[in-house]
Protein backbone atom coordinates (compact mmCIF):
# COMPACT_ATOMS: atom_id res chain seq x y z
CA UNK A 1 0.00 0.00 0.00
CA UNK A 2 3.00 2.44 0.76
CA UNK A 3 3.66 2.24 -3.52
CA UNK A 4 0.63 4.64 -4.64
CA UNK A 5 2.42 7.98 -4.55
CA UNK A 6 6.00 6.17 -5.89
CA UNK A 7 4.42 5.70 -9.10
CA UNK A 8 4.43 8.80 -11.95
CA UNK A 9 1.48 10.82 -10.64
CA UNK A 10 0.61 13.70 -13.20
CA UNK A 11 -3.03 14.39 -11.82
CA UNK A 12 -4.92 14.39 -8.86
CA UNK A 13 -8.40 14.48 -8.41
CA UNK A 14 -10.02 15.42 -5.65
CA UNK A 15 -13.41 14.49 -3.98
CA UNK A 16 -14.81 17.42 -2.09
CA UNK A 17 -17.01 16.57 0.60
CA UNK A 18 -15.14 15.09 3.36
CA UNK A 19 -11.83 15.79 1.93
CA UNK A 20 -11.82 19.94 1.67
CA UNK A 21 -14.78 20.61 3.90
CA UNK A 22 -17.10 18.70 5.69
CA UNK A 23 -20.78 19.13 5.19
CA UNK A 24 -23.01 21.60 8.10
CA UNK A 25 -25.16 24.10 8.31
CA UNK A 26 -23.78 27.48 6.69
CA UNK A 27 -21.91 25.46 3.90
CA UNK A 28 -20.28 23.42 6.49
CA UNK A 29 -16.55 23.68 7.68
CA UNK A 30 -13.15 23.38 5.87
CA UNK A 31 -10.90 20.30 6.82
CA UNK A 32 -7.50 21.44 8.52
CA UNK A 33 -4.83 21.84 6.29
CA UNK A 34 -7.09 21.39 3.36
CA UNK A 35 -6.83 25.05 1.72
CA UNK A 36 -3.45 24.84 1.53
CA UNK A 37 -3.16 21.47 0.32
CA UNK A 38 -4.70 22.64 -2.65
CA UNK A 39 -2.69 25.52 -3.23
CA UNK A 40 0.81 23.83 -2.99
CA UNK A 41 -0.81 20.73 -5.51
CA UNK A 42 -1.79 23.85 -8.06
CA UNK A 43 1.85 25.04 -7.29
CA UNK A 44 3.85 21.99 -8.04
CA UNK A 45 2.38 22.07 -11.64
CA UNK A 46 0.21 19.07 -11.29
CA UNK A 47 -3.13 18.57 -12.57
CA UNK A 48 -6.31 19.16 -10.00
CA UNK A 49 -9.51 18.73 -10.60
CA UNK A 50 -12.52 18.15 -8.41
CA UNK A 51 -14.67 15.20 -8.72
CA UNK A 52 -17.68 15.53 -6.78
CA UNK A 53 -21.32 13.95 -6.49
CA UNK A 54 -22.57 16.86 -4.14
CA UNK A 55 -25.80 17.99 -5.92
CA UNK A 56 -27.85 19.60 -2.55
CA UNK A 57 -26.74 22.99 -4.08
CA UNK A 58 -26.15 24.19 -7.88
CA UNK A 59 -22.42 24.35 -8.78
CA UNK A 60 -21.87 28.09 -8.54
CA UNK A 61 -22.72 28.08 -4.60
CA UNK A 62 -20.20 25.41 -4.27
CA UNK A 63 -17.46 26.93 -5.75
CA UNK A 64 -18.37 30.39 -4.36
CA UNK A 65 -19.05 28.47 -0.55
CA UNK A 66 -14.81 26.99 -1.53
CA UNK A 67 -13.98 30.24 -2.43
CA UNK A 68 -15.24 32.20 0.68
CA UNK A 69 -13.08 29.14 2.76
CA UNK A 70 -10.18 29.86 0.58
CA UNK A 71 -9.78 27.16 -1.72
CA UNK A 72 -8.85 28.09 -5.01
CA UNK A 73 -10.93 26.31 -7.40
CA UNK A 74 -13.12 27.30 -10.44
CA UNK A 75 -16.60 25.59 -12.09
CA UNK A 76 -14.42 24.58 -14.95
CA UNK A 77 -12.87 22.40 -12.94
CA UNK A 78 -15.54 21.09 -10.92
CA UNK A 79 -16.88 17.51 -12.01
CA UNK A 80 -20.44 17.14 -10.80
CA UNK A 81 -23.16 15.27 -11.85
CA UNK A 82 -25.71 18.05 -12.80
CA UNK A 83 -24.40 19.00 -16.13
CA UNK A 84 -23.75 14.83 -17.02
CA UNK A 85 -27.46 14.75 -16.35
CA UNK A 86 -28.63 17.66 -17.98
CA UNK A 87 -26.63 16.23 -21.04
CA UNK A 88 -28.37 12.85 -21.11
CA UNK A 89 -31.97 14.36 -20.60
CA UNK A 90 -31.54 16.85 -23.74
CA UNK A 91 -30.25 14.38 -25.83
CA UNK A 92 -32.86 11.31 -25.27
CA UNK A 93 -36.04 13.67 -25.01
CA UNK A 94 -36.60 13.03 -21.53
CA UNK A 95 -38.47 14.97 -19.33
CA UNK A 96 -37.93 14.05 -15.58
CA UNK A 97 -40.15 14.55 -12.18
CA UNK A 98 -37.32 15.71 -10.68
CA UNK A 99 -36.94 14.61 -6.69
CA UNK A 100 -33.82 16.89 -5.76
CA UNK A 101 -32.83 19.47 -3.69
CA UNK A 102 -34.57 22.50 -4.46
CA UNK A 103 -31.01 24.60 -3.80
CA UNK A 104 -29.96 22.86 -7.22
CA UNK A 105 -32.75 23.60 -8.84
CA UNK A 106 -31.19 26.31 -11.14
CA UNK A 107 -28.87 23.92 -12.79
CA UNK A 108 -31.75 22.53 -14.29
CA UNK A 109 -33.42 24.95 -15.73
CA UNK A 110 -32.77 24.46 -19.27
CA UNK A 111 -34.69 20.93 -19.07
CA UNK A 112 -38.18 20.65 -19.67
CA UNK A 113 -40.12 18.81 -16.63
CA UNK A 114 -43.47 19.17 -17.93
CA UNK A 115 -45.50 15.51 -18.93
CA UNK A 116 -42.83 13.52 -16.89
CA UNK A 117 -41.45 10.64 -18.28
CA UNK A 118 -38.62 9.65 -16.48
CA UNK A 119 -37.70 10.27 -12.57
CA UNK A 120 -34.02 12.12 -11.53
CA UNK A 121 -33.10 11.64 -7.79
CA UNK A 122 -30.34 13.60 -6.10
CA UNK A 123 -29.44 13.96 -2.52
CA UNK A 124 -32.46 15.40 -1.27
CA UNK A 125 -31.98 15.83 2.50
CA UNK A 126 -35.16 16.20 5.10
CA UNK A 127 -37.20 16.42 1.00
CA UNK A 128 -36.94 13.00 1.16
CA UNK A 129 -40.51 12.74 2.85
CA UNK A 130 -42.87 10.01 2.54
CA UNK A 131 -44.94 12.13 0.54
CA UNK A 132 -42.08 13.32 -2.16
CA UNK A 133 -40.71 9.78 -2.47
CA UNK A 134 -44.31 8.52 -3.01
CA UNK A 135 -44.67 11.16 -5.82
CA UNK A 136 -41.48 9.89 -7.23
CA UNK A 137 -42.56 6.12 -6.77
CA UNK A 138 -46.24 7.10 -8.73
CA UNK A 139 -44.94 8.89 -11.65
CA UNK A 140 -42.08 5.39 -12.41
CA UNK A 141 -45.24 3.09 -11.98
CA UNK A 142 -47.53 5.39 -14.56
CA UNK A 143 -44.86 4.61 -17.25
CA UNK A 144 -44.62 1.81 -19.31
CA UNK A 145 -40.93 1.32 -18.70
CA UNK A 146 -40.23 3.13 -15.74
CA UNK A 147 -37.00 4.68 -15.81
CA UNK A 148 -34.86 6.22 -13.10
CA UNK A 149 -31.87 7.88 -12.61
CA UNK A 150 -29.68 8.53 -9.71
CA UNK A 151 -26.83 11.31 -9.51
CA UNK A 152 -24.59 9.00 -7.23
CA UNK A 153 -25.36 6.46 -5.45
CA UNK A 154 -23.72 7.43 -1.54
CA UNK A 155 -24.83 5.34 0.71
CA UNK A 156 -23.89 8.26 3.73
CA UNK A 157 -21.96 11.18 4.27
CA UNK A 158 -20.78 13.46 7.50
CA UNK A 159 -22.71 16.47 8.53
CA UNK A 160 -23.28 18.27 11.21
CA UNK A 161 -20.65 16.03 12.80
CA UNK A 162 -23.28 12.80 12.31
CA UNK A 163 -23.53 10.72 9.67
CA UNK A 164 -26.38 11.00 7.87
CA UNK A 165 -28.47 9.02 4.45
CA UNK A 166 -27.16 10.04 1.17
CA UNK A 167 -29.00 9.29 -2.09
CA UNK A 168 -28.03 5.86 -2.43
CA UNK A 169 -30.71 4.14 -0.48
CA UNK A 170 -33.34 5.97 -1.77
CA UNK A 171 -31.79 4.91 -5.27
CA UNK A 172 -32.33 1.34 -3.63
CA UNK A 173 -35.70 1.84 -2.15
CA UNK A 174 -37.30 2.86 -5.75
CA UNK A 175 -35.29 0.01 -7.56
CA UNK A 176 -36.71 -2.48 -5.09
CA UNK A 177 -40.92 -0.59 -5.55
CA UNK A 178 -40.74 -0.41 -9.09
CA UNK A 179 -37.96 -3.64 -10.37
CA UNK A 180 -36.18 -1.26 -11.96
CA UNK A 181 -32.68 -0.84 -11.99
CA UNK A 182 -31.28 2.53 -11.85
CA UNK A 183 -28.94 4.66 -14.44
CA UNK A 184 -26.12 5.95 -12.11
CA UNK A 185 -24.81 9.68 -13.17
CA UNK A 186 -21.70 10.77 -11.17
CA UNK A 187 -19.39 8.48 -8.98
CA UNK A 188 -18.66 5.65 -8.78
CA UNK A 189 -19.68 5.52 -12.46
CA UNK A 190 -16.49 5.02 -14.98
CA UNK A 191 -17.46 7.39 -17.39
CA UNK A 192 -17.89 10.27 -14.91
CA UNK A 193 -14.11 9.49 -13.53
CA UNK A 194 -12.86 9.09 -17.17
CA UNK A 195 -14.22 12.36 -17.90
CA UNK A 196 -12.52 14.19 -15.66
CA UNK A 197 -9.37 12.37 -16.85
CA UNK A 198 -9.66 13.34 -20.49
CA UNK A 199 -10.09 16.39 -19.17
CA UNK A 200 -6.55 17.16 -17.83
CA UNK A 201 -5.09 15.26 -20.99
CA UNK A 202 -3.57 12.33 -19.04
CA UNK A 203 -3.79 8.86 -18.92
CA UNK A 204 -6.20 6.85 -16.22
CA UNK A 205 -2.78 5.00 -14.74
CA UNK A 206 -1.23 8.82 -14.20
CA UNK A 207 -3.80 9.88 -11.71
CA UNK A 208 -4.50 9.84 -8.08
CA UNK A 209 -8.20 9.99 -6.77
CA UNK A 210 -8.38 11.17 -3.14
CA UNK A 211 -11.89 10.78 -1.41
CA UNK A 212 -13.42 9.78 2.15
CA UNK A 213 -15.63 7.04 0.51
CA UNK A 214 -14.56 3.52 -0.05
CA UNK A 215 -17.33 2.43 -2.39
CA UNK A 216 -17.51 5.91 -4.84
CA UNK A 217 -13.89 7.33 -4.60
CA UNK A 218 -11.85 4.39 -3.84
CA UNK A 219 -13.60 1.64 -5.68
CA UNK A 220 -14.87 3.71 -8.50
CA UNK A 221 -11.52 5.47 -8.91
CA UNK A 222 -9.80 2.13 -9.43
CA UNK A 223 -12.33 0.68 -12.07
CA UNK A 224 -11.49 3.61 -14.15
CA UNK A 225 -8.04 2.53 -14.05
CA UNK A 226 -6.59 5.64 -11.15
CA UNK A 227 -5.50 4.90 -7.99
CA UNK A 228 -7.55 5.34 -5.36
CA UNK A 229 -6.12 6.92 -1.95
CA UNK A 230 -9.06 7.02 0.85
CA UNK A 231 -8.34 10.16 3.42
CA UNK A 232 -9.72 9.32 7.09
CA UNK A 233 -11.88 12.70 6.85
CA UNK A 234 -15.12 13.16 6.27
CA UNK A 235 -17.46 9.39 6.37
CA UNK A 236 -14.50 7.25 6.78
CA UNK A 237 -14.51 4.75 9.59
CA UNK A 238 -12.40 2.12 10.66
CA UNK A 239 -14.53 -0.28 9.05
CA UNK A 240 -13.42 0.62 5.77
CA UNK A 241 -9.87 -0.85 5.90
CA UNK A 242 -11.43 -3.79 6.24
CA UNK A 243 -14.04 -3.79 2.87
CA UNK A 244 -15.18 -6.97 1.52
CA UNK A 245 -14.46 -6.30 -1.80
CA UNK A 246 -12.39 -2.98 -1.97
CA UNK A 247 -8.43 -2.16 -1.85
CA UNK A 248 -7.53 1.05 -1.41
CA UNK A 249 -4.16 1.49 -3.05
CA UNK A 250 -3.11 3.81 -0.05
CA UNK A 251 -4.79 5.57 2.77
CA UNK A 252 -3.84 8.82 4.88
CA UNK A 253 -5.13 11.00 8.29
CA UNK A 254 -6.16 13.68 5.82
CA UNK A 255 -5.60 15.16 2.47
CA UNK A 256 -2.59 17.57 3.59
CA UNK A 257 -0.83 14.00 4.65
CA UNK A 258 -1.92 12.81 0.80
CA UNK A 259 -0.57 15.71 -0.95
CA UNK A 260 2.77 15.62 1.38
CA UNK A 261 3.82 12.38 0.20
CA UNK A 262 3.21 13.04 -3.65
CA UNK A 263 4.93 16.33 -3.68
CA UNK A 264 8.19 14.75 -1.49
CA UNK A 265 8.42 12.02 -4.33
CA UNK A 266 7.91 14.13 -6.93
CA UNK A 267 10.70 16.41 -5.96
CA UNK A 268 12.83 13.83 -5.12
CA UNK A 269 12.41 11.71 -8.48
CA UNK A 270 10.50 13.27 -11.23
CA UNK B 1 -54.20 -22.68 -13.31
CA UNK B 2 -57.90 -23.53 -13.15
CA UNK B 3 -57.16 -26.72 -11.33
CA UNK B 4 -56.54 -24.69 -7.81
CA UNK B 5 -60.22 -25.39 -6.31
CA UNK B 6 -60.56 -28.63 -7.28
CA UNK B 7 -58.15 -30.19 -5.14
CA UNK B 8 -58.99 -30.56 -1.73
CA UNK B 9 -59.31 -27.64 0.48
CA UNK B 10 -59.82 -27.74 4.46
CA UNK B 11 -58.74 -24.57 4.96
CA UNK B 12 -58.48 -20.52 3.89
CA UNK B 13 -56.09 -18.01 4.88
CA UNK B 14 -57.21 -14.44 3.71
CA UNK B 15 -55.22 -11.17 3.59
CA UNK B 16 -56.76 -7.95 4.63
CA UNK B 17 -55.93 -4.71 2.96
CA UNK B 18 -56.63 -5.25 -0.75
CA UNK B 19 -58.88 -8.62 -0.43
CA UNK B 20 -61.45 -7.84 2.22
CA UNK B 21 -61.05 -3.97 2.23
CA UNK B 22 -58.81 -0.83 0.81
CA UNK B 23 -56.86 1.57 2.91
CA UNK B 24 -58.16 4.86 3.19
CA UNK B 25 -58.61 8.06 5.37
CA UNK B 26 -61.02 6.67 8.35
CA UNK B 27 -59.96 2.85 8.37
CA UNK B 28 -60.31 2.60 4.66
CA UNK B 29 -63.52 0.59 2.42
CA UNK B 30 -64.92 -2.62 2.59
CA UNK B 31 -64.71 -4.65 -0.93
CA UNK B 32 -67.63 -5.38 -2.83
CA UNK B 33 -68.69 -8.84 -1.57
CA UNK B 34 -65.90 -9.84 1.01
CA UNK B 35 -67.96 -9.04 4.17
CA UNK B 36 -70.57 -11.48 2.58
CA UNK B 37 -67.64 -14.20 1.36
CA UNK B 38 -66.17 -14.40 4.69
CA UNK B 39 -69.66 -15.44 5.84
CA UNK B 40 -70.40 -17.59 3.48
CA UNK B 41 -66.67 -19.37 3.68
CA UNK B 42 -67.25 -19.35 7.61
CA UNK B 43 -70.66 -21.10 7.05
CA UNK B 44 -69.06 -23.80 4.93
CA UNK B 45 -67.36 -25.26 7.93
CA UNK B 46 -64.04 -24.51 6.35
CA UNK B 47 -61.24 -23.42 8.57
CA UNK B 48 -60.60 -19.35 8.38
CA UNK B 49 -57.99 -17.32 9.56
CA UNK B 50 -56.43 -13.77 8.65
CA UNK B 51 -53.10 -13.25 7.45
CA UNK B 52 -51.96 -9.87 7.51
CA UNK B 53 -49.00 -7.74 7.24
CA UNK B 54 -50.75 -4.39 8.53
CA UNK B 55 -48.53 -3.39 11.26
CA UNK B 56 -49.83 0.66 10.96
CA UNK B 57 -52.61 0.37 13.73
CA UNK B 58 -52.82 -1.97 16.66
CA UNK B 59 -54.30 -5.64 16.19
CA UNK B 60 -57.13 -4.62 18.61
CA UNK B 61 -58.12 -1.65 16.23
CA UNK B 62 -58.10 -3.38 12.92
CA UNK B 63 -60.31 -6.19 14.37
CA UNK B 64 -62.89 -3.17 15.55
CA UNK B 65 -62.87 -1.47 12.07
CA UNK B 66 -63.13 -4.85 10.52
CA UNK B 67 -66.13 -5.70 12.89
CA UNK B 68 -67.66 -2.06 12.16
CA UNK B 69 -67.37 -2.63 8.58
CA UNK B 70 -69.63 -5.90 9.57
CA UNK B 71 -67.11 -8.51 9.00
CA UNK B 72 -66.98 -11.52 10.84
CA UNK B 73 -63.51 -12.03 12.04
CA UNK B 74 -61.72 -12.08 16.14
CA UNK B 75 -58.29 -11.27 17.33
CA UNK B 76 -57.89 -15.15 17.47
CA UNK B 77 -58.07 -15.68 13.87
CA UNK B 78 -55.51 -13.33 13.09
CA UNK B 79 -52.07 -13.80 12.32
CA UNK B 80 -50.31 -10.10 12.20
CA UNK B 81 -46.08 -9.86 12.41
CA UNK B 82 -46.19 -7.55 15.55
CA UNK B 83 -47.09 -10.50 18.17
CA UNK B 84 -44.10 -12.65 16.44
CA UNK B 85 -41.31 -9.97 17.08
CA UNK B 86 -42.15 -8.88 20.78
CA UNK B 87 -41.91 -13.11 21.11
CA UNK B 88 -38.64 -12.75 19.19
CA UNK B 89 -37.49 -9.42 20.99
CA UNK B 90 -38.43 -11.05 24.70
CA UNK B 91 -36.33 -13.99 23.80
CA UNK B 92 -33.49 -12.46 22.17
CA UNK B 93 -33.10 -9.78 24.94
CA UNK B 94 -33.20 -7.10 22.52
CA UNK B 95 -33.95 -3.96 22.98
CA UNK B 96 -35.47 -2.39 19.59
CA UNK B 97 -35.49 1.56 18.07
CA UNK B 98 -38.96 1.13 16.84
CA UNK B 99 -39.43 3.28 13.72
CA UNK B 100 -43.45 2.34 13.03
CA UNK B 101 -46.52 4.12 13.30
CA UNK B 102 -47.32 5.28 16.43
CA UNK B 103 -50.71 4.39 16.15
CA UNK B 104 -49.25 0.49 16.68
CA UNK B 105 -47.05 1.48 19.21
CA UNK B 106 -49.32 0.11 22.20
CA UNK B 107 -48.80 -3.20 20.97
CA UNK B 108 -45.19 -2.87 21.65
CA UNK B 109 -45.59 -1.42 25.20
CA UNK B 110 -44.44 -4.75 26.79
CA UNK B 111 -40.69 -4.67 25.33
CA UNK B 112 -38.07 -2.29 26.84
CA UNK B 113 -37.20 0.09 24.45
CA UNK B 114 -33.82 2.04 26.12
CA UNK B 115 -30.88 1.75 25.23
CA UNK B 116 -31.39 0.15 21.98
CA UNK B 117 -29.53 -2.67 20.15
CA UNK B 118 -31.83 -3.38 17.03
CA UNK B 119 -33.98 -1.44 14.76
CA UNK B 120 -37.62 -2.67 13.87
CA UNK B 121 -38.95 -1.20 10.91
CA UNK B 122 -42.94 -1.24 10.02
CA UNK B 123 -45.07 0.04 7.75
CA UNK B 124 -44.43 4.23 9.05
CA UNK B 125 -46.31 5.93 6.30
CA UNK B 126 -46.05 9.79 6.77
CA UNK B 127 -43.60 8.99 9.57
CA UNK B 128 -40.78 7.97 7.44
CA UNK B 129 -39.29 11.14 7.30
CA UNK B 130 -36.02 11.97 6.40
CA UNK B 131 -35.31 12.70 10.18
CA UNK B 132 -36.94 9.31 11.52
CA UNK B 133 -35.10 7.13 8.39
CA UNK B 134 -31.53 9.06 9.78
CA UNK B 135 -31.93 8.28 13.09
CA UNK B 136 -32.76 4.64 12.44
CA UNK B 137 -29.86 4.55 10.79
CA UNK B 138 -27.82 6.19 12.99
CA UNK B 139 -28.60 3.60 15.77
CA UNK B 140 -27.79 0.87 13.43
CA UNK B 141 -24.65 2.24 12.26
CA UNK B 142 -23.50 2.46 16.36
CA UNK B 143 -24.06 -1.12 16.79
CA UNK B 144 -20.97 -3.65 16.42
CA UNK B 145 -22.98 -6.10 14.35
CA UNK B 146 -26.26 -4.35 13.42
CA UNK B 147 -29.56 -6.24 13.43
CA UNK B 148 -32.35 -4.93 11.44
CA UNK B 149 -35.96 -6.38 11.46
CA UNK B 150 -38.64 -5.72 8.98
CA UNK B 151 -42.63 -6.12 9.39
CA UNK B 152 -43.21 -7.64 5.88
CA UNK B 153 -41.11 -6.30 3.32
CA UNK B 154 -44.04 -5.29 1.05
CA UNK B 155 -43.80 -3.30 -1.87
CA UNK B 156 -46.44 -1.00 -2.25
CA UNK B 157 -49.95 -1.11 -1.52
CA UNK B 158 -53.34 0.95 -2.64
CA UNK B 159 -54.59 3.29 -0.37
CA UNK B 160 -57.43 6.47 -0.64
CA UNK B 161 -56.97 5.09 -4.37
CA UNK B 162 -53.79 4.94 -5.04
CA UNK B 163 -50.39 3.05 -4.82
CA UNK B 164 -48.29 4.01 -1.83
CA UNK B 165 -45.01 2.58 -0.34
CA UNK B 166 -44.99 -0.29 2.02
CA UNK B 167 -42.53 -1.10 4.55
CA UNK B 168 -40.04 -3.16 2.07
CA UNK B 169 -38.25 0.48 -0.05
CA UNK B 170 -37.16 1.87 3.44
CA UNK B 171 -36.13 -1.67 4.30
CA UNK B 172 -33.83 -1.89 1.28
CA UNK B 173 -32.77 2.01 1.71
CA UNK B 174 -31.49 0.57 5.39
CA UNK B 175 -29.76 -2.49 4.02
CA UNK B 176 -27.81 -0.77 1.62
CA UNK B 177 -26.76 2.17 3.95
CA UNK B 178 -25.40 -0.30 6.94
CA UNK B 179 -24.66 -3.48 4.88
CA UNK B 180 -26.51 -5.22 6.65
CA UNK B 181 -29.32 -8.24 5.56
CA UNK B 182 -33.10 -7.37 7.76
CA UNK B 183 -34.52 -10.48 9.21
CA UNK B 184 -38.42 -10.30 8.05
CA UNK B 185 -40.97 -10.87 10.09
CA UNK B 186 -44.45 -11.54 8.26
CA UNK B 187 -45.29 -12.69 4.91
CA UNK B 188 -43.41 -13.35 2.86
CA UNK B 189 -41.89 -15.83 5.42
CA UNK B 190 -42.54 -19.59 5.59
CA UNK B 191 -42.38 -19.64 9.13
CA UNK B 192 -45.42 -17.07 9.27
CA UNK B 193 -47.87 -19.17 7.19
CA UNK B 194 -46.83 -22.28 8.86
CA UNK B 195 -47.72 -20.84 12.30
CA UNK B 196 -51.37 -20.09 10.68
CA UNK B 197 -51.63 -23.54 8.71
CA UNK B 198 -50.70 -25.08 11.96
CA UNK B 199 -53.20 -23.08 14.08
CA UNK B 200 -56.08 -24.76 11.78
CA UNK B 201 -54.79 -28.17 12.50
CA UNK B 202 -54.39 -28.96 8.66
CA UNK B 203 -51.79 -29.65 6.06
CA UNK B 204 -50.39 -26.98 3.73
CA UNK B 205 -50.90 -28.68 0.87
CA UNK B 206 -54.70 -28.11 2.69
CA UNK B 207 -54.99 -24.73 2.37
CA UNK B 208 -55.34 -22.09 -0.03
CA UNK B 209 -54.00 -18.37 0.89
CA UNK B 210 -56.10 -15.69 -1.33
CA UNK B 211 -54.37 -11.96 -1.45
CA UNK B 212 -53.08 -9.33 -3.67
CA UNK B 213 -49.50 -8.92 -3.31
CA UNK B 214 -48.27 -11.75 -5.62
CA UNK B 215 -44.77 -11.46 -3.84
CA UNK B 216 -46.04 -11.36 -0.31
CA UNK B 217 -49.44 -13.37 -0.44
CA UNK B 218 -48.68 -15.58 -3.70
CA UNK B 219 -45.38 -16.14 -3.98
CA UNK B 220 -44.99 -16.62 0.48
CA UNK B 221 -47.85 -18.89 0.15
CA UNK B 222 -46.38 -21.13 -2.28
CA UNK B 223 -42.90 -21.19 -0.04
CA UNK B 224 -44.52 -22.86 2.61
CA UNK B 225 -46.51 -25.20 0.71
CA UNK B 226 -49.62 -23.68 0.14
CA UNK B 227 -52.00 -22.51 -2.92
CA UNK B 228 -51.58 -19.12 -3.48
CA UNK B 229 -54.73 -17.32 -5.30
CA UNK B 230 -54.30 -13.42 -6.22
CA UNK B 231 -57.34 -11.30 -6.35
CA UNK B 232 -57.93 -8.16 -8.83
CA UNK B 233 -58.89 -5.94 -6.15
CA UNK B 234 -56.25 -4.26 -4.13
CA UNK B 235 -52.74 -3.16 -5.35
CA UNK B 236 -53.44 -6.03 -7.94
CA UNK B 237 -51.96 -5.08 -11.57
CA UNK B 238 -52.31 -6.33 -14.89
CA UNK B 239 -48.17 -6.70 -14.83
CA UNK B 240 -48.58 -8.97 -11.88
CA UNK B 241 -49.73 -11.74 -14.66
CA UNK B 242 -46.84 -11.86 -16.10
CA UNK B 243 -44.29 -12.11 -12.71
CA UNK B 244 -41.37 -13.06 -14.07
CA UNK B 245 -40.96 -15.32 -10.92
CA UNK B 246 -43.78 -16.03 -9.13
CA UNK B 247 -47.07 -18.04 -11.01
CA UNK B 248 -50.55 -17.77 -9.38
CA UNK B 249 -52.01 -21.28 -8.56
CA UNK B 250 -55.37 -18.99 -9.50
CA UNK B 251 -56.25 -16.00 -9.94
CA UNK B 252 -60.11 -14.10 -9.39
CA UNK B 253 -61.46 -10.70 -10.33
CA UNK B 254 -62.22 -10.27 -6.15
CA UNK B 255 -62.40 -12.82 -2.70
CA UNK B 256 -66.28 -13.31 -3.59
CA UNK B 257 -65.13 -15.14 -6.66
CA UNK B 258 -62.65 -16.89 -5.14
CA UNK B 259 -64.73 -18.22 -2.51
CA UNK B 260 -68.03 -18.96 -4.99
CA UNK B 261 -65.13 -21.08 -6.68
CA UNK B 262 -64.10 -23.19 -3.42
CA UNK B 263 -67.69 -23.33 -2.36
CA UNK B 264 -69.28 -24.54 -5.65
CA UNK B 265 -66.71 -27.38 -5.59
CA UNK B 266 -67.09 -28.53 -2.23
CA UNK B 267 -70.66 -28.72 -2.45
CA UNK B 268 -69.85 -31.23 -5.60
CA UNK B 269 -67.91 -33.27 -3.99
CA UNK B 270 -66.12 -33.08 -0.61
Amino acid sequence: MSEWYKKKVKGVLLDITGVLKDSGPGGGFAIDGSIEAVKRLKASGLMVRFCTNETTITRKTLVKDLTNFGFDVSESEMFSPIPAMCSILTSCGLRPHLLVSPACLPDFSAVETSNPNCVVLGDSESVFSYENLNKAFQVLMSLDKPVLFSLGKGKYYRSGGELVLDVGPYMKALEYACDVTAEVVGKPEKSFFQSAVQDMGIKPEECVMIGDDIMGDVGGAQGAGLRGVQVRTGKYRPQDEQHPTIQADGRTNNLAEAVDLILAHIQLGQ
